[in-house]
């Protein structure tokens, strides 16, 4: 069902202390940069192989990043996996009697289809799904 | 400096349900299991794309894990890089004035040598560096 690590979510409260250290200290590329006013943060990709790390700055205090921060403070936020249908997996994770945060998927980073799964019953983890541009 | 993600850890309180969860649901094959006593856990390897997820199950309540998991509950734990040269990359980080937890590269999961960054001063990750067997 997944094919590979999309990204890894981190929240950050210092966007340019972040971007500085994963571009000069670990030497990935930046390579994208977006405002996602829908979920309230401003997101930088990077490279890494065949994956990303996501760097996410809330916009406000009162977003899922910003009470993020607030509470736990900077660091991992979610895992996201490529998935070639995310319908097709949203609708087996559902099978499979997971909690999902999304019923049906909405536009992610990049013009991606995405949906989010509920930590409750992902180990914890709040778990992304992402349907590539090109996959369609 | 980083070529991949090499993994990404997940702290789990029952690794029965969470090797489920990734194997059946999620679809990732279960590829090594090993049990890490220096490091006071039981951890499997599952393979996504290029990368893995890595599941840790605690030894004892007394371990790094264990007081991860009494802390804050299963979910993610730790984001780790993979690398040519961990020495290397380890003095660079050095360098440019992070914070160790390793000081020098130790034994890993099936003989890598890693070394951990703390996440004081990497932004809040606990972030750790593999350099794989195949590569030296």
């Amino acid at each position: 069902m997944f094919g590979r690590i999309d990204h890894i979510g981190l929240a950050v409260a210092d966007l340019e202390s972040a971007i500085e250290l994963h571009t000069r200290t670990y030497g990935m590329p930046l390579v994208h940069r977006e405002t996602i006013a829908e979920q309230g943060v401003e997101a930088v990709l990077l490279d890494v192989g065949e994956s990303h790390v996501e760097l996410l700055r809330p916009l406000s205090e009162d977003s899922p990043v910003g009470r993020f921060l607030a509470k736990k403070g900077p660091g991992l936020h979610h895992v996201a996996y490529q998935v070639d249908d995310v319908e097709a997996a949203l609708g087996a994770a559902r099978e499979a009697g997971m909690r999902l945060i999304d019923e049906t998927p909405r536009t992610g980073i990049r013009g991606t289809q995405v949906a989010f799964l509920h930590p409750a019953t992902a180990g914890g983890v709040l778990t992304e799904l992402v349907q590539p541009v090109e996959a369609h």
